[in-house]
């Protein structure tokens, strides 16, 4: 197993940079106050099709060779993988093939399309998400990428702690939630290289707590029947994954259904941005936990802004009138 | 009757620029693609109390004399000018009173008392609240800072254009929405001045088109029973906005309420921020009117993001399942 490090990222950003945007960092006195930390966010919800996942399948795609390119790429996905994956390959003139559960939402399925994804339905199930995904690559030779277990993935995802660490310094910890772990093992080699004495804690739904688990035991445990709203976060962690983050993360820890949801509703009203409720967990973790971050410097990672504008969480405090 | 000029807002913008922030200017390639123009968005969603009239409030509430500060400011208010005028006042060690609608939402006047402003709830009528007003004026000779029919208000509001186009050159058209007039009026001061071929056009809604008749016949016609989801744009031109507003404005179009949700929508999904209705009014014009916006260069001012969550517009286009 192929592990990457931290001059891996190096070299993803020097080959992604011109198709990336560089994401701004937000900073919000109220969410300071009521948190009593200093809050840094890197929003990476106004990354390229809205999430950092664009990253990493944009350094996996450049590196494909020119016979690959031309047989294509293909991935299953529910979520921004997919839609990163199809956009990557464009891009560069690779087609690209997502596997989508009939299930999935049709605003996902509508990106994929717009960014020239070719989508192949297949039943909700990981065996028949699988089971299609082999047909294609049978078909077409076409290279699997993986959202996550993935070697150029993560050292893609790792730009992103790349570029906020190069923009704010002295940062105490730096926040990810933790799903597949690509972003947070990636965010691991970058912040251990740049800023060792930084710790690296992830953020994790108390109801899907594999990566936790996995983290507390240093045995790596697949994820059962996870029920969160932080729907990004359902996946169990990868081995490659897995494998950097023992090393290298200090703290997983875990958060409420409703610390997620009041972190998100902070966001979206005190910040005026749209973040999808995984991205929420960090700060969530943040608010359970006030006595670990006051008076800390905190860097927290946005990771996307993809959600149904038709079905949010909010519910109204008050009698409405 | 005294009307601003374009050194006013140079002035204001010197005696504002340490307590405003500097909004960012975003731009959207999906947004680029739908309208066929080059689009520029300046942020004033991430303005402080999230809306434009903080720099206002703050022009008004600095060039108090010291008897004045004493004694205090007041407005009547059911939106983002009441929070606006509460924290200019609170960073001037100055007491303020709003008087408050009593069917404002909470969360308005949650900001308010958050920032340190004295609410006195009224009956949701002009005549309560203007009555109220003056209670407290006749009890604390408080100063009244209107919010847009006031000379350092529009020379306040006046700054956020020319912020914008120091940051972005050679901009075909600026476009703000218009409700009072206290923002089109800045913009058009700046603009003219700083860029005099660039043109200015207002959008409203339709149904709430007061200063578009105004407009067109050059006489100041009150705004009569206005029902729109743009509840920004409620309020009537003040006079001396209308004066700017005569001389300087190149145009104003006026939109379809079903426009404006579906702007507000294409901002929320593609943007990945969040505006308030009124905020949308303008893309709301280029969507209407394509062949006249098709290849300009275009600012646009998003004036807001304050708005109930619990009460969005956005109804599901597809069965959900």
């Amino acid at each position: 197993m192929k592990i990457p490090e931290y001059i891996d990222v190096e070299a993803a950003h020097e080959r992604i940079r011109s198709v990336i945007h560089k994401t701004p960092v937000f900073t919000c006195s109220a969410l300071n106050k009521k948190t009593k930390a200093e809050l840094y966010f890197k929003c990476e919800n106004f990354q390229r099709v809205g999430a950092f996942k664009f990253r990493g399948a944009s350094n996996a795609v450049m590196q494909l060779t020119e016979e690959e390119k031309q047989k294509g790429v293909a991935t299953h996905s529910s979520g921004n993988h997919g839609a990163a994956l199809a956009l990557a390959a464009k891009l560069n003139n690779v087609p690209s093939t997502i596997v989508v559960p009939i299930n999935a939402p049709t605003i996902k399925k509508e990106a994929i399309s717009e960014f020239g994804g070719r989508i192949m339905i297949c039943e909700p199930t990981l065996k028949d998400r699988e089971d299609t995904l082999q047909i294609v690559v049978d078909q077409e030779d076409a290279t699997v990428i993986h959202p996550y277990n993935n070697f150029n993935v993560i050292a893609g995802q790792g730009t992103c702690a790349k570029e906020f660490l190069e923009e704010v310094s002295n940062l105490d910890i730096v926040m990810t939630p933790v799903g597949g772990g690509g972003l947070l093992a990636g965010t691991a080699l970058s912040v251990k290289a740049i800023s060792p004495k930084t710790k690296v804690i992830a953020a994790e739904p108390k109801n899907a707590d594999d990566a936790y688990r996995s983290f507390k035991d240093g045995v790596l445990y697949p994820s059962v029947n996870p029920q969160t709203i932080a729907d990004g976060l359902l996946t169990s962690v990868g081995e490659i994954n897995f494998e950097i983050i023992k090393e290298k993360v200090d703290d997983i820890m875990t958060v409420s259904e409703e610390s997620i949801v009041d972190a998100m509703r902070m966001i979206w009203e005190r910040m005026n941005i749209i973040i999808e409720p995984s991205s929420a967990v960090p700060l969530a973790a943040v608010l359970e936990n006030e006595a670990i971050f006051a008076g800390k410097k905190v860097g927290i990672i946005l990771t996307g802004g993809n959600l149904n504008l038709e079905k949010l969480p909010f519910k109204s405090k008050f009698p409405t009138s």
